[in-house]
């Protein structure tokens, strides 16, 4: 237990925010929970939380929330993959620059550490190979990428200079049962679809590769990067597996009792053919793996909706 | 001769920027000057120099100096490497968002495309062999450098969505006649030093080797780059020649006629111990290669002085 530390989470709202908060309460720590929404209500009660309302972009604001915090979940994001390409500047602006004012006020708070939600599905661009690890070439081709490996690049400046221990992850394509509310994500958007007996509508041909990891499994990684005592600052973080679209509807279709419709859509330039995380790294610095099956991971969300 | 073509030269007053004017007056274009000081003498007058000046953070003043020009060239940065790490949100916020906003204007503006001046001192870090490729890997352990990477890497984005060419020239450590005035750059600091008969101040131990270009070689690169018809987006330009501060000292004393005193100073830690740039692919590109031998050079820029 971890009762005496306590932790910054920034976008707490969110989809991976809201279990992340979960995860550390349950694990003992105080947990400050920060986002730019009012409504705190995908969070649970618990004496260990405090929730604050704050803009990202706001620096004052953000050095305040921090103030009392030994460590920092940074899961901010102002952009998408999608759109990402079409304002670049706003998103260098509202994502590079404040992460790196939050670096300055984490430093002048005495913050030990920074856990990064980063992109794995982004940064690397169209893999050479799969599955694709940590060290491999980063090409993104859409900023939303560039945008995280820059971050990742900047705080690995700023902890030669400071000290401040800054951990990336690579996440995949998470999923879970509340994302239901997000509309985004293949997952809980087709299953919305199916329930409802309209059609999917596919990018493509459905051939897309993705490596999906349940979002309570990306809680327990920022846990164990929160006490990782080692040298490593970049750690994919999937199931190590790639499934096509076509594999998830296949998997909707057998928890849903019968076929589904499907609809394709062109191809969109910016989505890459496959991507698949190498997660030995987190297996063996973080002692981290993905321990909810695939199956047993769609039908606990399909139940939750 | 191209007396169709218009070129806007940001950051006209500075080293670069005043030898890259006169070389594309001298090649027959017609030249939009900007820098934001109101001094343009460091430029002799031609009928085909025109002068403006205007701040690079203020976007629709860089957009309206652009209207009705082909090309950009883009030499204006806000930071050193010295002290680039210092203040990194900044060195964000006033080059990378800047010349995202740039590229956005030359698009709307119908600029065929930009030449931007990248760093080959900083944006490869310490380099694993010399004399470095443009594919090595680029590892920048100042905020300076990293910041030139990411603008190359953005606007390779950029490229890919809307077809404007960005060719970026990762430039050795540039030497020449009219740096004298501008106080940096250890060849016209240590030459003013020995006509004054004090001491050099020198750096750590004055083995730091780095890859001197004359400044009109410099210049000649961005005019070759200009008409480049190929795909290369990256290239070195540098002597392909390393010399060490002592080698600098040892030239200044040959032309001087006399010893010189040293003094040491400590080492600095971001400075990286030896860089040379591999210039292959300039020379087979863009038919380029350093023409002005080093010891003709120094004695030029000593002679100016």
């Amino acid at each position: 237990m971890n009762a005496s530390k306590t932790c910054a989470v920034l976008g707490a709202n969110g989809f991976i925010g809201s279990a992340v908060t979960r995860a550390f309460l349950g694990s003992g720590y105080r947990v400050i929970a920060c986002d730019r929404s009012y409504d705190f209500s995908a969070l649970e009660r618990h004496p260990n939380l405090e929730t604050r309302t704050l803009d990202f972009l706001d620096a004052v604001a953000v050095r305040e929330a921090l103030h009392g915090s030994d460590l920092v979940v940074h899961l901010v994001s102002t952009t998408k993959p999608a759109g990402s390409n079409e304002n670049m500047a706003f998103d260098v602006e509202t994502n590079i620059v404040p992460t790196l004012r939050l670096l300055e006020a984490c430093e002048k708070e005495g913050i030990e550490r920074v856990l990064f939600a980063s992109s794995g599905g982004t940064v690397y661009g169209v893999p050479q190979r799969l599955p694709v690890k940590e060290d491999d070439p980063t090409r993104p081709i859409v900023s939303y990428g560039l945008t995280k490996l820059s971050i990742e690049r900047y705080a690995w400046l700023f902890e030669r200079e400071t000290g401040l221990c800054f951990i990336s992850l690579r996440i995949g394509n998470p999923y879970g049962p509340r994302h239901a509310d997000m509309r985004q994500g293949v997952i809980p958007v087709f299953m919305r679809l199916a329930r409802q007996g309209l059609p999917l509508r596919v990018i493509g041909d459905g051939s897309t590769v993705r490596d999906y990891v349940h979002v309570e499994d990306v809680a327990r990684a920022f846990l164990l990067a929160a006490a990782y005592p080692g040298r490593e600052r970049v750690f994919n973080i999937g199931s190590g597996k790639g499934r096509s679209v076509m594999d998830i509807i296949a998997r909707i279709e057998a928890i849903h009792g019968s076929a589904l419709r499907v609809e394709h859509l062109p191809a969109r330039p910016f989505d890459i053919p496959a991507i698949v995380l190498d997660t030995n790294r987190a297996r063996e610095h973080l002692g981290w793996r993905a321990e909810i099956p695939f199956e047993e991971g769609m039908r606990l969300t399909w139940e939750a909706m």
